[in-house]
């Protein structure tokens, strides 16, 4: 029997053309691409009852160049602007159309599908790239004095309209120049960057200390999230950010020794004491603020030991959910240090996981479900150890025992590496499933292992009820008190609107179910009308309080982020 | 050779008189005592230069009946004091003398010094025990209407003048009643206690889940301060408080899921998630707001797995004190967990210690001098290991060889067992001085490890300047950056005031060398002096910022505590 090529989708592998709607909203490297494979484009056909000829042309694909309407004037006058190239230099200061769109856009999917059609609202009058602390300063300080709002743009991967400036004014572009180390201290492990380092240049310094600073180790910064190519130091910690190793690592926020911050009531520069007992931690106020308070110019982080060859992978099948979950539980309890990346699958994503794995299918897989591990109930577990070699092993071999105790068995470390390859890559495979109509988005919560069940039943339980919808479910942050949940759907929709609609549905059922806002993607302007009901009058009431104080004059990311100006939204 | 019974002292060995000044300074248990053995009574003799005569009679012992001074009349009226027995009955209020002074007092050791000389400042007018949190709305309420300035008693063993209710008012003491367990979560690894639980409680519920609680495993809360027997969880948060083990479990901070605190702007209680991106967390506000934002009536705590026959125990003998000090950066470095107790003590310290240890003079003490490590200049390092026993053994086996890579030698488990003996007994020690007019006191800082030593250096500097004075320093709570350092000097002084002046200059040397304030004291009123040079002017601001939000009438903990309201002290 002879076997045909399958059908292929004409997936974009072209990059944007420069200037264009598309460079701004794809994500990552203009000529980076991550296309569906033969099976998951299969799959996508089954689930949502598509055919080839839904594949065969695509939507607008947003290649034209970007030209802002006429109501989207400069609402700041020639003699700020003329103030902003006096101190910067003109060469540090932007009021084309292009810049000003890119500048004022983050990857939000309602973002990209407006975006796609040409459609821009909430852009900065002029977007400017400071060169160091000293030029935040004056210009959070004239800006304030002539009460022009300020938005700071890092890496630009935010997805809860983080960025979105409602009213204007200026975006600060910290990525240009404000990405230098400014001291390193091999004694202390500490390192003190500017706030728009990019995770790949931070990493890569640190795992070439040796030749960058002269020190006898290699170091980690520890902190993976997927935007981490596209991601600034200063969005870790203003967002309270995780990554992939976190577990291990710590969270951002547990990254930080101390923030230097740019707020119009002064500046703040925090102790750098590993631990104090005076009074509350001042940079406490910063983590998760979101912009809304000032503007973190530089920050002093926790560095770790790189050792690579340390590192032990693992995977295994779990019979069901309850089981994986309970594995990890125990895992998280155990007290025996953690992994350094762990996930957790639900049924419907270990399914796509699979085939994007390549094991669907296979005699390895015939061999697994022979072994009773059910297509469409079992559940993947993967993951890796760091740390010192014989810590490294002792987490894996805890892990290991623990896993099988729970009826779990090991598909090698293969999974892993395959999922180390495309680690930073998934988010990739927006556009092209954008490009054809379809859209994925994704979600996320924070919850207690009590209230794990619950909240996944309740949320996976709205997505689902819509026909016709995908819905991948996982855990991959652990803490011995509970995890995130992160849900990814993917579906078709009539309009942006009944996509938003729906999106929003999504946040409610979460904040119905009793999960956290968010876990890891921060509020923005997106879950921002959430947050009184959330939070309460009285933590609501201490927000603003600091707001107030930080800035009075409500110029730092205004118009909704976090809640804190609801009336102005 | 017949060897005489040596000279000793008449150190006190009776409990103080019900109602007596002494029943209020002295340290812990009425009846508990630990007085200085014969190695250490020599070595106090010859060290201040003074001899057995000067034991012979002990100064004033603060046994009379406490009788406050006309000049400390009531200051809230009757009309108030109805009010309070209203609402929670007359066996919860106290007005006589005695509980005035005893709920006003603290264990700092200006205090105790004025107290033998029945000198008694600060004292509140009222004594209140709640019954529960309603009670503390209630009285914060009211007291908020009428300016009645409310303070909180929890353990009173704060060294820092924490309470000292400098304009009276109401002292709220939350151990009598609000000691409860409100919530056990065996999954999730969580209690929710009031605030007024005592150490040794708690830990006793913890350790004996299986009984209360109907768990499977058995649970320690991972605290263990040197006041563990008289300190509550309230005072462990709100001073952000450390323990003897909490290189390990973490520092009080580190503890809390969530609080529930009640300020006269009303009540907050924070979300009990492991982690969220919702905002900057506003359970970090309270961490060390030492009572002067609000109460905490009770905390959602991390607990962990009690598996204490995993504990592996170590001490080693270093050839000095740089040694040490690299070791231990290399241990908190190493990537291989933390040991769940660790202390390097300076050349002074080990010296002493191995009297205390019944070391010094023996076969073994010649022996560890023959092999090169030599008295006053040798420093000894003690720890232990715990958690599951495989990770147990592998951080012992990691602390081992970097000790053996700095030139140590061990000494078995033997001196750990001896100091897990007095771990929290040592306190006792002071009263069998005072009795005699020699004063002992502590003093703590927080530093990285690049300021350690020029930390050390300046601050035994001064200490060591003042002629027949002690110092023994430690280093007892480990992070990757850091550490702190830990001072207890003894020595006769002239007079109170003359104790005063050299104990404040040994905190502007802390703070003119680049300390921290401290570490896990707390800043009471007594460092609050400093705190404005110490946080400059724009820190101090956003801390009163939310002091004038939750507490617009000043009326908590008022009178200069963390130097938020110094307009008034």
């Amino acid at each position: 029997m002879k076997k045909t090529n399958p059908h292929r989708p004409g997936w974009r592998r072209t990059t944007p053309i420069e200037g264009s709607y598309r460079s701004i909203f794809k994500w990552g490297a203009p000529d980076g691409f991550k296309h569906p494979n033969d099976k998951l484009y299969s799959f996508l056909k089954e689930a949502l009852r598509m055919t080839d000829a839904d594949f065969d042309q695509p939507g607008s694909q947003g290649d034209e160049p970007v030209k802002l309407p006429p109501q989207a004037p400069v609402g700041i006058s020639d003699r700020h602007l003329a103030h902003f190239i006096a101190l910067v230099g003109d060469e540090n200061v932007n009021a084309d159309d292009f810049s000003r769109l890119k500048y004022s856009s983050g990857k939000t999917t309602e973002e990209a599908l407006a975006l796609r059609r040409h459609h821009a609202v909430n852009i900065a009058d002029a977007v400017v790239h400071p060169r160091h602390a000293e030029d935040v300063i004056e210009i959070v300080g004239y800006c304030d004095q002539h009460r022009i709002p300020v938005t700071t743009y890092g890496g630009g991967s935010s997805v809860t309209l983080g960025l979105s400036p409602v009213k204007g004014g200026v975006i600060l572009v910290t990525q240009t120049h404000m990405n230098r180390v400014l001291d390193f201290s091999e004694k202390n492990q500490t390192i003190t960057v500017e706030c728009g380092m990019m995770g790949p240049a931070y990493e890569s310094l640190l795992n070439n200390a040796p030749d960058h600073f002269d020190t006898g180790r290699r170091y980690t910064g520890g902190h993976f999230p997927q935007s981490f190519e596209y991601s600034t130091i200063g969005g870790w910690i203003m967002a309270r950010g995780s990554g992939q190793q976190s577990s291990y690592y710590g969270d951002a926020c547990d990254l930080v020794l101390s923030l230097n911050v740019v707020t119009p009531a002064g500046t703040i520069k925090t102790k750098n004491f590993p631990s104090a007992a005076t009074g509350p931690a001042i940079h406490d106020f910063f983590k998760g603020s979101e912009g809304t308070y000032g503007v973190l110019v530089n920050a002093t982080l926790r560095i770790f030991r790189h050792m690579p060859k340390h590192r032990k992978r693992f995977c295994f099948i779990f019979p069901g959910w309850t089981d994986a979950i309970t594995a990890v539980r125990d895992i998280s309890q155990g007290e025996f240090g953690m992994p350094s990346m762990l996930r957790i699958s639900d049924a419907e994503e270990t399914a796509i996981g699979l085939k994007q794995f390549g094991i669907d299918g296979t005699l390895a897989d015939m061999f697994i479900t022979a072994r009773g591990y059910k297509p469409g109930i079992r559940c993947i577990g993967i993951g890796h150890t760091e740390g010192e070699k014989k810590f490294s092993k002792c987490v894996y071999r805890n892990i290991r025992k623990i896993c099988r105790g729970h009826g779990a068995m090991s598909l090698t470390g293969y999974p892993v590496r395959k999922w180390e390859q495309s680690r930073f890559s998934d988010p990739y495979i927006r556009e092209d499933l954008n490009d054809f109509n379809l859209i994925i988005d994704t979600l996320e919560t924070s919850v207690t292992w009590d209230n794990l069940i619950p909240v996944y039943d309740r949320v996976r339980g709205y997505i689902k009820s819509r026909p016709l919808t995908i819905c991948m479910t996982h855990c991959s942050h652990f803490y011995p008190q509970g995890t995130n949940l992160y849900f990814i759907f993917i579906g078709r929709f009539e309009s942006s609107r009944s996509y938003i609609d729906f999106q929003r549905g999504i946040i409610s059922a979460i904040a119905d179910s009793g999960g956290a806002l968010s876990h890891h993607h921060g509020i923005g302007k997106m879950a921002a009308p959430w947050m009184d009901a959330y939070l309460g009058p009285e933590q609501m009431a201490a927000l603003r309080c600091l707001k107030k104080h930080f800035d009075p004059n409500g110029i730092m990311n205004p118009g909704g982020t976090l809640g804190l100006d609801p009336e102005i939204h």
